[in-house]
């Protein structure tokens, strides 16, 4: 029988996280258990720095960028001896579960806890939606929007200086960001690092449409083909562009999260729980077509996550 | 060999209409056809109010709210004349298809001329997302922000002021604007069509959380069930309660769409054109756990949409 | 020698109210004082309702909307009875001076405490902005552009379907954010109560506008003047016109401040603790061209506060 | 008898300059004046690229971003040959006068073509806030609420991670943008060009609060001392200081104006058509005390703008 789980977020932050712990603590205490918060992800699990968390104590959090529970990147945990002094802190805490919320990192340092028997569920919390098994991650489309703004903005000063942009986004390794924000922005280019840049071409097209009367244009980049500074170099070198530069950084990671970002925590926090009532351990939280489901831990990192083939084509078909 | 098409919005106007009409102008000059905008919905076309829409007059509408073709309801077009009246005129003008976007009244409308033989595909664009066959419609996702940033405001006055808020949303005759964002404020109750109300029982659990300490609480109500006053006189009478009352009203439609209401009207739009080059007619356009497909017309209108029940139950789980 | 100092917020609340706290709080601390958080402003006052706020208590709601102290109206405090039992809690508390964040009313029963031999200073925090003796009131800055923002929202829709629309703002007595907003807005019409309504002249006005060509008009009407619906039904008698109508409302008090309001709180938290160490009392803070200085509180509400004539001219100037 | 003026916007963009422009249009239209818009600055005036603006021009322009005129850095009107030439464009389209939009360098054209002959009246339009003559730009108001905008995102991410952010705001060579900022995000440090930094200082105060339980502090830096990696590199030599950079950049410039920013755009506007009518040029618009008024033009840029010291001192006392 259950009576006792924690939580914790870990990697980088992302809005809904605070939403996704209230979820497990209200639902936890619907179903008779109790939570306890642990602070700055392994790093606080390992040194035992932990809070019960009350009803009031995630009143007023939902709407909150960010997470309370504060977050870190852990070398030691990856350690043998980090991962059992944080079972004993569980341990004597008598804590039955943990739910970790976080990205593919944080998933990867679950697993070693439930191979040494810790049930564990984790939940996808990341602005770069580059979690395969989920359809969507947790802060994606708060981050999409946040990033949407700012370009708008952008287009306001490029089109009134008749200027080329260059607009970094985030991303890591993955284009998802990069690529919905071009599609809703109306840029003409999208940089992704799933699709070989070719810089001639661009500058091809670049001179195309200034000859056909577009005085600005925007490009939008993921940080994971290369940095602003450099692509706005090689069209420099390669079709004498001088372009702008803005890196949208860590505003993207902010903020309250959208009603579809709350909405999603809320679900995936509650699913949590729930399945961890239900025996369940070693798996993600998935949202796939708009369902709660499970997954193994492994798939956030084993398959690959395409990007949508259809909005590549879109970038290039309605910007022209 | 299709050349020229026309594109029309009807109904009530949603943030996101403007992107669709975009991409069904580029979409149409990437097939090398040509766009007719069609002013204030049926009723244009049966005037015949219509303009060319080249590359540029949709230049810059991506972000804006409403619909620059404007919109009307109309009777006369319920009408054989008015329906004639308006053949008349795309023949006259060349036209080989329609794109009608609105919601099932103008579906309906679009339907009568699919069968008099003008090849039609209908984009679903309402907030009320009560369009059955699509998991969403255009619009739905930035009303549901828009929607949920008020009840945000709201909130910091209930809690200053120890008071109990009901909000009015939109979304005709059904509750999926209210439910979700009843969720994603974290209310306390929502009100729906689709569920009885049970007002002694709504009394109860308002005293029993006065009781426990909860000094304020917001009820999102859904305009379909009843007016808030007529909910804030309910209350009054049956349980004491002296609730103070807000209606969203029209601002739920208006501002620039989200980054997914932008991103969904962009492929609607694109689908629609590319659709009807496939000689596709009387459907519209689905999103279906994000993929583009088609469904009869009447399929948005005959079949049931219904809440999901997940989402239902959190309102309870999360809020007490 | 001061020693420790007591805060609260009364009246309507309003955005900013918390980084005036947060101000007094840490400006007390600056000058080795301590500060006691009166909670529901003279209720909370009477009932002894405090709790010592440190520096961590005032950290992370500069931003936050509403007040963390909460605040109530209060019946009982404008007896002699209650206010002795005020001072008697302050007394207890050895309490040395209070500061008093809110509109006029609040500024009359802080100068009874005053007469009473509690050395006292006011805060003017109200949307209303109808407090003279001051520029500008806390909270009114933000509460323009929430308006402002909920007014384009409705010119997308306004002009999407060639409708006319009736916007009702608050404002109490007083049109000075009806009147900022339908500058700001680019309102063809402004009703406030400083004027007097010609409602055959409006009609006149809306009749030659529609005549050349305008097809869509915002009124901006202050809540002080009549309601939204007796406007509609006084549009309709007189010149047939069928308004929209759609009611602010309590939106227009929360959300996070602006940054004027977030430094106009501050500055005026400041200013009002070190005010009460220079032996200052019965003042209100006032911004007077963008310099903080006193006056009594009585002038909050003895002298009158006029609109910008300017203003009211340029309403009409610049929309038709 | 004046009959046609010019309108140009000049130097960077900022929001409002279409509210201004709106306004000089309407107010010459309510004067019997026709107006004329000039493209891409002074640019656009020396190679005649004007259009004729009527009221429908202007409609639906207030709340856009950038400049509908464009604007453009000109090196070719420095010269007494580009004068000229702009000079015969205004005579050849019977121009009587010119309003220039734009900061201090803009004015130093505009007295160009003063002292040949063409009557010119200045609006101050800079984000930067650094005209001297006047107590605000147009502009400055929305740039400072979008920058607290993104650094309260960057604080969700600093308090999660525990870190130490700078973030890089604009104002060329002046601290206002900067110092408003701080107060108003309740950042730890500011530092403009205005006051010399004390990096070791800096740095004791970083170690004094983190030994005090501060887990996180933002710097707020304008960009006319040092860029923000040169800031972050003295602060890791100096004091051992990891900090994580972020450069607003051109957002900043962009965004729907606030309502204080187009409430003042079109006063000036308005002020500017009215004061040529009156005789008046070589002057430009004034906000001091909330009221409109002349100065010369060469106030712009010899009389020197002093940073407020009341909020120089405010950062320091609220934030420690």
């Amino acid at each position: 029988m259950m009576k006792r789980i924690a939580v914790l977020t870990s990697g980088g932050d992302s809005p809904g996280m605070n939403a996704a712990v209230r979820a497990v603590v209200r639902t936890a205490l619907y179903h008779g258990m109790e939570t306890i918060g642990v602070m700055r992800g392994f790093e606080g699990l390992m040194d035992g720095d932990c809070m019960t968390l009350d009803r009031a104590a995630v009143g007023g959090i939902i709407h909150r960028g960010g997470t309370i529970l504060r977050t870190a990147r852990s070398e030691r945990f990856k350690t043998e001896a980090g991962q059992r002094a944080a079972l004993v802190q569980m341990e004597n805490r008598k804590v039955d579960a943990l739910v970790v919320i976080g990205g593919d990192g944080s998933f990867r340092g679950a697993l070693e806890l439930e191979k040494k028997g810790l049930p564990v569920i984790g939940i996808p919390g990341t602005i770069d939606n580059d979690i395969a098994g989920t359809d969507v991650t947790i802060g994606y489309d708060t981050a999409v929007n946040t990033a949407l703004s700012a370009v708008q903005k952008l287009r306001d000063t490029a089109s009134s200086h008749d200027r080329l942009f260059i607009v970094e986004v985030m991303g890591r390794d993955a284009g998802f960001l990069a690529l919905e924000v071009a599609v809703s922005s109306g840029a003409e280019y999208v940089v992704v690092p799933e699709i070989q840049l070719d810089i001639a071409k661009m500058c091809d097209h670049l001179h195309y449409s200034r000859k056909r009367g577009k005085t600005h244009s925007l490009i939008i980049l993921a940080e994971g083909v290369m940095s602003a500074h450099e692509l706005k170099n090689r069209l420099q070198d390669t079709g004498g562009y001088d372009a702008r530069v803005t890196v949208l950084g860590y505003i993207q990671r902010g903020g309250s999260p959208s009603s579809f970002d709350t909405v999603l925590a809320s679900r995936m926090g509650a699913f949590a729980v729930e399945s961890l009532l239900e025996g369940k351990s070693g798996s993600m939280v998935c949202s796939i077509c708009g369902q709660m489901t499970l997954c193994p831990l492994e798939d956030a990192w084993k398959s690959p996550k395409h990007l949508n083939p259809e909005l590549l084509a879109l970038v290039e078909k309605l910007s022209v």
